[in-house]
């Protein structure tokens, strides 16, 4: 009986769809992946786990961070946004990216990830277009990132001007 | 009587300074400036009136900005510092920068501008060290900002490191 109640919920799409948003939160979207069998969703709610996002970014290569200090920038960041992998107890996280800001003119993306597991198959255009467009609906003018040598093209093929104006980054660290 | 009252005032370096706090609110700082005769103060907490800051900004030929737009990027600032030209009843602003980001990994200075009649006699520099040390306070680890062709040699000479590992600067426009 239970086992039919289930088959039956995961059939209905407004019970599904309130599922996904228990899951994902106000504004969630799905993305296409070659895989049928993988479903793959961008949150803007979804609370993301510090270690598990530690574990992400260490799988690229980063160095990691006070726990602490990474929670408070998030708390302090205009959007964070996390890649999901789907599972309906307990989605993966698989990518994620933030921007900092005023929301009006000016908001620039940091920490921009897909967990290498997952590249190549486009879920870092879609988190890309999906931040771009957030940031669009609140209306900010203008979105900066700072790109590695290695992923310019990247951003290029989706439409950011590398350096307009002849313009160069500086960078002053504390340490 | 009253004359005499106001000299003695000024003479009084403790009435002076409740003066000085009252214009330029908590953490205000003197500028040193070669012309004994003008004093200029930092500030990060007396309100900058917008349409002042449009006419200053407009003096270096930057493109105005709408003024409820300019108010909101303000408010969702991390850090506003004024730079003004000392008058007992109401100091003129000489000088702006803000900067946007979470406090605690990054943050971005926009907006850096002196007044072309005060520019050349340390002005520039005193607001870009006075900007880096409340960044340092707060713990900031990064700070980047974005510099035109004709003042990178400014930042270079204050120790900002011009794209450090070859990262690129990315813009996306609104329009
Ligand atoms: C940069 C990064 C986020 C890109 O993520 P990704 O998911 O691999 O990106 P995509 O799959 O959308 O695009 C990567 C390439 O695969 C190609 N691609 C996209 N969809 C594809 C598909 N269905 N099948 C095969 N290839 C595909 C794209 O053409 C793209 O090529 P391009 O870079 O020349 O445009 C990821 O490589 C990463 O996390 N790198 C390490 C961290 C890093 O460097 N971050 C950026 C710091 S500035
Ligand atoms: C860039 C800008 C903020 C610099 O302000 P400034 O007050 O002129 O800067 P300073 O006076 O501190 O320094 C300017 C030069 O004068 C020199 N200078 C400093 N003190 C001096 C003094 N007492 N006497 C003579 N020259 C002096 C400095 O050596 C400096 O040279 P450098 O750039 O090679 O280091 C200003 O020119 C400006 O507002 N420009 C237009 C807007 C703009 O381009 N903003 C930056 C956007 S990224």
């Amino acid at each position: 009986m239970r086992e039919t109640w289930h088959v039956n919920a995961a059939q209905d799409p407004v019970d599904e769809n309130d599922r996904l948003h228990r899951l994902y939160g106000v504004g969630f979207e799905e993305l296409q992946v070659p895989n049928p069998e993988r479903r793959l969703f961008l949150s803007l709610e979804r609370q993301v786990d510090l270690l598990e996002l530690e574990r992400l970014t260490t799988a690229v290569g980063w160095r990691p961070r006070p726990i602490r200090r990474v929670r408070r920038a998030l708390c302090h960041s205009l959007l964070v946004v996390g890649v999901w992998c789907h599972d309906p107890l307990l989605p993966r996280l698989v990518g994620f990216a933030r921007c900092i800001g005023d929301g009006v003119i000016n908001a620039t993306v940091w920490d921009v990830v897909i967990h290498p597991a997952y590249q190549g198959v486009g879920l870092g255009h879609g988190l890309m277009a999906f931040v771009v467009k957030q940031l669009q609906v609140m209306g900010v003018e203008q979105i900066t990132l700072f790109a590695d040598p290695g992923v310019i093209r990247f951003y290029q093929n989706q439409g950011w001007e590398v350096e307009p104006n002849n313009q160069r980054c500086c960078f002053w660290y504390a340490c």
